[in-house]
């Protein structure tokens, strides 16, 4: 009768057990790094979408105006919130600040494989340290969440880039180059073909002729980035050089330098990153564009109205990370578990919702009937449940003090004193 | 810079904290009994809520029109959802169907106390057994839930009622009375003067006389049901008094008849209730309003296009239910913790990530110095998130094979062995 809207998913309990598998795993990497759970609204001004990323990005939301006459606009993602949080309790907090949340976020976009109109991730954020050491725990924190879901480093790479080599370079060429629409050109450059890539570069600026150099300087292996540096002798490049040398050593540190590959056209779209950044890929190429990315992004709580405070972070969304694990073999098994179905049979109620009350206090998952059916009828139910283990709790049985406790994958089946069930080992 | 929009809040790391612990528990309850999780999308078709409530809900929406002419709403509850769920996967669904999810909903409503914009509730339903046991569990669970947190049958109880009881009892008096309206009219009952109350009943269609008598009979208590039915001489009274005995029958085998106080002005403001329906009250009356409620709605699947499907369910509210906690002194302290911190001074970076990824994989909250720091200011830090141990790794103690293991809250430190730390045993 009522149709959900497009781009919107419906999760029903198979699909939903394995997706809070992933999203419990990489939430509880995330604590053991010691980032803190904060809760973040669902609907901010759409002004402060429109400030960051231009008016053309309000097209992109599901923005309208409340029935107070304010506008809003349903969160497209985290990052201006938590700068909002960071501003509002700069002096509070101690720093650095790790922060961690997952939720729903929301854009009014194409829909495709891996892109929906809502979609989850978990974003893990560090304000306020400027350390190639919290670039590399960014990306230390990433590898492990993948690693913890059973991914290796056959299976995926983060390609890291450092916005002020791209800057850098591109200003080494022509000062006057549209510098952000260059780089958003670099970020499309793997989807274009090479003319209309090569026609963007012009349009922000650059001459054929450095086009082509620029292009070819993308290319540089991570042993030659002192050729680059020499190649372009800004002060801006060398220092971006070192600051991305000093975050892959760090990487190595805290054991994440495996996964870590140079990727000088790997340039992120949004415009306020500001140094480091990179993207998660799939080694295979079968899912054909990045899976998740992050990096740092030192001047958005300063343009938010706050102290100058450096930051770097990464988003993961279920989405795509959904099809690494599933091209993998890794994604959890779409089914939900059940303990014990308690089986009731005659006047044996009371017994059998003693046991049921036994079982959960123990913390197993118990099912019993609440649906008044027949012997057969429950049997068939705890199968489709996939109850492990049945009591059987009958009439005759029970006068004769016992239960009858059903193993549903043998079939074996044994009678137990009632008053020895649940056995006081049997503890979850 | 930016503020916050009204009535949406934003949860810092030491709140969240509390709020997560309470979310975990009461869904952690809703498992053992067997209910799944569900994911559910932030927005459906404004429709729906109109046809299902009436259009002046529309008001209390935050409803728009998207980029694609569609009329939707942020999900004011979750009700109408999960019956669209049910009804698209009615044949495939085994039943009975026992879903639980916790998430946000939206409401432009005024604010106050307890009562917010933007709110959290866990919502647990059963589609498929019209028994008083399925009506028993969701009042178990939530009695479990309850518990679970701390609180205890001083704190909370559980008002029920019978939607049959007060339509019957209405018909009883005039065949004519506009039943839905008398039914929100004693819904407000506690909240209005006895003149306003008497009124709305009036306008209901209740002579004063009968509105006198039918208030005199919301009073009636437990033991004399059968009074009462004798008094109406109805069959729909009888059989709702018969079922709401049943209900609080299998209550008592499922542990939770001590929570259950008849209350037959107990109305839930929804039309869609149809028979038991129940709200949790603050036994002190501290909280002055209920903490949340449930009921049976049997019709909502065959309004929503479906095949006839009982449902009975119950959706706790965290902000009130935050109100009850914090009354009854249970509600968690709002502080993170933090298992180490290793603290690194010199030239003892790659130890210390050492033993910061060992800590981390045995499962611990572990930070480390991601921010250049000194000693001593790292030692505040470490204080400042609360950490019970620091090892410190220094250049002279690592010289000697050794680092400094000191304990927090007392002070106490050791030197151990760096290749005896952590200690084998030390596993979370």
């Amino acid at each position: 009768m009522y149709d959900r809207i497009k781009g919107f998913r419906d999760f029903y309990p198979g699909e939903m057990s394995a997706r809070r598998e992933v999203i419990d795993d990489v939430e509880e990497v995330a604590q053991r790094y010691g980032f803190r759970e904060i809760g973040t609204p669902a609907l901010e001004r759409t002004q402060m979408y429109a400030d960051k990323s231009g008016e053309e990005i309000v097209e992109e939301l599901y923005n309208f105006t409340d029935h107070g006459g304010r506008e809003v606009a349903m969160t497209p993602e985290l990052t201006p919130t938590v700068a909002r949080m960071v501003v509002e309790k700069q002096q509070a907090l101690s720093k650095p600040i790790k922060w961690v949340s997952s939720r729903p976020f929301w854009r009014y976009e194409a829909v495709q494989q891996g892109r929906f109109r809502e979609f989850y991730q978990t974003n893990v954020d560090i304000f306020g340290s400027a350390e190639p050491i919290a670039d590399a725990e960014i990306l230390a924190y990433a590898a492990d969440a993948l690693t913890e879901l059973g991914l290796t480093s056959d299976d995926f790479e983060f390609r890291v880039s450092h916005r002020d080599i791209l800057g850098g370079l591109l200003e080494s060429f022509d000062a006057d180059v549209d510098t952000e629409a260059a780089i958003r050109a670099v970020d499309k450059r793997d989807k274009l073909a090479v003319g209309e890539y090569r026609a963007l570069l012009g349009d922000a600026g650059l001459s054929e002729a450095d086009a082509e150099a620029f292009d070819e300087l993308l290319e540089t292996e991570e042993e030659n980035l002192d050729e680059l540096v020499a190649a372009t002798e800004t002060e801006r490049v060398e220092n971006a050089v070192e600051n991305l040398q000093n975050v892959l050593d760090a990487t190595a540190d805290l054991g994440a330098r495996d996964y870590c590959t140079l990727s000088l056209d790997t340039a992120r779209g949004l415009d306020y990153y500001t140094g480091v950044v990179f993207e998660c890929f799939d080694t295979t190429g079968t899912v054909g564009r990045a899976v998740f990315g992050g990096g740092r992004y030192d001047d958005l709580i300063e343009g938010f109205g706050g102290q100058p405070t450096p930051a770097v972070g990464v988003a993961l969304g279920m989405a795509t990370l959904s099809l690494l694990c599933e091209r993998a073999g890794v994604w959890p098994a779409e089914t939900t578990t059940t303990d014990y179905y308690v089986l009731q049979v005659g006047d044996t109620r009371e017994t059998a919702a003693g046991i049921t009350r036994d079982l959960r206090e123990r913390g197993h998952v118990v099912e019993t009937d609440i649906a008044g059916r027949s012997f057969g009828a429950q049997l068939e139910y705890a199968d489709s449940i996939g109850a492990e283990t049945t009591v059987i709790v009958g009439e005759q049985d029970l006068a004769d003090g016992n239960v009858t406790v059903k193993e549903m994958a043998s079939g074996d089946q044994r009678q137990v004193p009632v008053d020895e069930f649940p056995e006081s080992g049997e503890r979850k």
